[in-house]
C-alpha cells in the first residue's frame, strides 16, 4: 500500500499547484498507487470529498497548464481543526477515512494556519499511534512563515507587485500636473510584500517615494504632513502602503474609513479601503489628484506572472515532501534554506511542525528605515533573487489556459 | 526643409508609444531631418517645451523598449485649444513655433478630445494658408472612436482585461462558500472595455455571469436582486460593471457612494467606486463575501501584456500618417479598416477629422443582451481578433524593462 493523499489550505498563491504538481508528480515517481486529492481541503475530507488525482492530471500537458493555473485546482478551506479535548470524533472520523483510502501519508499545502491542521493531526496521529505520516508543504504570497528562508508563492506575488508599480509610476508622470498614487498591498501583520515595490526603483525606473509596512504605528497626519512636502518635489508621487497599517491606539487605518468588514473563520478582519482613506485625505488637503489603487487579489491570482525560481521552488518543497514521507518522517514542514546569496542557490530542508503553526515571521526592525518610511536596501537583497527568471505563459486564442478540476473528465 | 513634430495627448495607452515609433521611424526612413517631440503635447508646445527625438531614441534596443514601455513617452496633456475667435494670439504662438522649427507636418496620437485638437489646427492652418499638415494617430483603451473599426490600445487593454477576469474567476471558485466579486472597468460612456470581459468564457473558464454597460441605464434594485438568483446557483458570482454606469435619474451609480470628485479640463468626472458601492450592497443584503475589483489605472498602463495584433496596428497608424502627410494631405485621422472578419485582416485608411473629433463611439444596442446583463456573441466575435498574439516584455532583473524620456542624455 502506498496511496498518499494531498490537500490546498488558505489563501491561493500563483505557485501553489506547482507544489501540487510536485506531490503527485514525485509520489508517481516513487511509486505511490493512487495520490488522492481533497476537494477544499480537510473540509473536503471530512465531507468524504476526495478525487483520484490521475484521473484529473493526465498527461504532460495537463501537468504544463496545471503549474500556470491560478487559485488552488483542488479548492482550498479555512478550516480550523477543533481542540482534540471534547471533538474525537472529528479526528476519529477524519482517520477512519484515511484508513478507508488506504494512505500511507497526508500532505497539507498552505501556511500557518494551515500548518496548525498538520500539527494537530501529528499530535493526533502520535498519540493513536498511526503509522500515518503528515507533512507540510510551505505556501503563501505574504511570506510570514518562521524558520524558512522564504516561502513559495511571495516570490511571483512580489515580482507582479514590482512589475506592476513599475507601470503604475510610470503612468503617474504622464501628466504635467500633480499626482499622489497611493498602492494597497496585501500583507495583514507582516510587510513583505509592500516592500516588494521597493523592487521598481532602477535603471529605468524613479521608483516609489515612500513604504509603509505593518510592522510599524502610521501616523496618519505625519504622513499627510510627508505628502505636502513630496509634491513640493516631484510632480508624481508614488507610495506603497500595507493594508495592515494601524495607527497608535491599534485600529487599522482603513477603519478610519467606512466599509464592509467581514471576519474570517480564524478570526482575520477582510481589510480594504487604506488607500482610498489616505488618497481621500491626501485631496482633500492639497487639491491634488490623487488615486487609490488597491492591488486586490491579483496580487495572489495574476498566475499571467510567475517568477520561474518560484515555480521550481514550490514544485520542490512539494517533492522534498514526499521524499520525506517515504523516508517514514511525520510531523514536518518543508522548509527553504538559502545557501548562497550571491550566486542565489537555495534547497529544501525541513523542520518541526510545532516550530512553525500559528507564527508569524514578520520584517525585522533593521530592515526598516528609521524613520518608517521606507526599507533598506538588506531587504531589496533578499527579495531580488526570488523574482528572478520567467516562466511563460500558454497563450491559447490571445489568453493564457488554466485547467480547472471540474472539467477533467472522471474515468470510473 | 523636412522636419516634422509629433505629440501625445490623453490618457495614455498600453501601445501609444508604438504610435510614436511609427511616427518617428517612418519620418526618418522616408527623409525626415528632424523629427521633433512635443513634451506634454500641444500644451508643452505652447510652452516651447519639444526635444529633438533622434536625441532619445538612439538604437534598435531603445526602439524595442519604447514599444513596451507603458505610459506616453512624450508626456501628455489634457489641454483643449479654445476657440480661434478671440484666442487668435494662441493660434499664432503655436504657428510661430512650428514655423521656427521648420516642421512641414504635425502629428498628434490621441483620442476625439485630441483630434479636437488636430481640428483646429487644421481649419486655422487653412484660413492663414499655412503649408503646414496636421495629421491625427487615433489611440485610446476606450475604443470610443467614430469611423475606424476600432482604436489602437484597446485591443492591448482587452487582452490585460480578459486575462485578468479570468485569473479572478478561478481565485473566486477557490473557497467553498458563496462569493461575490464585482470587477470595475474603465469606460465612461461607451462600454467596449467591460465588453472584453466576455472573452473569458471558453473551454477553460466559466465565464463571467453578467456584464453592464454604461450604454443601458442601471437599475441598483434589480441588480441586487439578480445577484441573489444567482448566488442560488453559484458557489461564486462574479460581474462586470463599467465604471459608467448611470441610473435612471441620471446620477452615476458611484455617486450613490461617498467619494472624492475630481473633473478634468474637458469636465470629464474621475470615476471610481461603482464595484465597491455595488459589492457592499450586495454583502448588507444577502451577507455573503464580495470583493470590489477596480482594475483601475492597470488597464491602460499593463504593458506586460500586449496584444501583438495592436503593436503593430498602433505602429502602423503613426506610420500611416506620416505617409499621408509627406503626400501633401492634411485634417485627416488615421483609421482602421477591418477588410476580413475571419481571417481577421485590417488596413490603415483616413477620414476627415470633422467627422472623428469629440464624437463619441458607443457599442451599438444589438450588440448588448435584451435585459441588459450582457453581451452578444457578435460582440465577442468583434474584439476578439484584437487580442491576438503577444509581444513579450523584455525582462531584465526580473522585471519589465522601460525607457524613459529624461534619463536619455541630451546632444547639445
Amino acid at each position: 500500500m502506498k496511496n498518499i493523499i494531498v490537500g490546498q489550505s488558505g489563501g491561493p498563491t500563483a505557485v501553489i499547484n506547482s507544489s501540487l504538481l510536485g506531490v503527485y508528480k514525485t509520489a508517481k515517481d516513487r511509486g505511490a498507487d493512487t495520490v488522492y486529492g481533497m476537494v477544499h481541503g480537510i473540509k473536503g475530507l471530512l465531507d468524504g470529498n476526495v478525487v483520484d488525482l490521475s484521473t484529473r492530471i493526465r498527461n504532460e500537458l495537463d501537468m504544463d497548464l496545471l503549474k500556470r493555473t491560478p487559485s488552488s485546482f483542488l479548492g482550498s478551506c479555512r478550516y480550523k481543526l477543533p481542540d482534540v479535548n471534547g471533538h474525537e470524533d472529528t479526528y476519529e472520523k477524519i482517520f477512519a477515512t484515511l484508513k478507508k483510502l488506504d494512505v500511507c501519508a497526508f500532505f497539507y499545502i498552505g501556511g500557518n494556519d494551515s500548518m496548525d491542521t498538520i500539527m494537530r493531526l501529528t499530535d493526533y496521529g502520535n498519540k493513536i499511534g498511526s503509522p500515518i505520516r503528515f507533512i507540510g508543504v510551505p505556501k503563501t504570497i505574504d511570506n510570514d512563515l518562521a524558520v524558512t528562508d522564504h516561502t513559495p508563492g511571495f516570490g511571483s506575488a512580489a515580482k507582479y507587485i514590482a512589475a506592476t508599480t513599475k507601470e503604475i509610476i510610470r503612468d503617474g508622470l504622464v501628466y504635467d500636473y500633480p499626482v499622489v498614487s497611493v498602492i494597497e498591498v496585501m500583507g495583514r501583520n507582516a510587510g513583505w510584500l509592500t516592500a516588494a515595490t521597493a523592487l521598481a526603483r532602477g535603471e529605468d525606473c524613479e521608483g516609489v517615494d515612500e513604504i509603509y509596512l505593518p510592522e510599524r504605528v502610521f501616523d496618519v497626519d505625519a504622513f499627510i504632513t510627508r505628502m505636502g512636502e513630496r509634491l513640493k518635489e516631484n510632480r508624481s508621487v508614488v507610495v506603497a502602503v500595507s493594508e495592515g497599517v494601524k495607527i497608535a491606539d491599534g485600529r487599522y487605518v482603513c477603519e478610519l474609513s467606512d466599509h464592509v468588514d467581514y471576519v474570517d473563520a480564524f478570526g482575520h478582519k477582510q481589510l480594504a479601503g487604506t488607500a482610498r482613506f489616505l488618497a481621500g485625505r491626501i485631496a482633500e488637503k492639497y487639491g491634488v489628484k490623487t488615486r487609490a489603487i488597491e492591488l486586490s487579489s491579483l496580487q495572489r491570482c495574476a498566475a499571467h506572472i510567475q517568477a520561474r525560481i518560484d515555480v521550481t521552488e514550490a514544485y520542490n518543497c512539494g517533492g522534498a515532501a514526499v521524499k520525506a514521507a517515504f523516508e517514514g518522517k511525520t510531523g514536518l514542514v518543508i522548509t527553504l534554506k538559502r545557501v548562497s546569496d550571491d550566486p542565489y542557490m537555495c534547497v529544501a530542508e525541513a523542520a518541526d511542525v510545532h516550530e512553525i503553526a500559528n507564527v508569524e515571521k514578520k520584517v525585522p526592525p533593521e530592515w526598516i528605515t528609521e524613520d518608517g518610511t521606507y526599507v533598506r536596501q538588506e531587504l531589496v537583497h533578499y527579495i531580488m533573487p526570488l523574482i528572478q527568471a520567467e516562466i511563460t505563459p500558454l497563450w491559447v486564442n490571445g489568453l493564457p489556459r488554466h485547467v480547472r478540476l471540474n472539467e477533467t473528465p472522471l474515468k470510473r
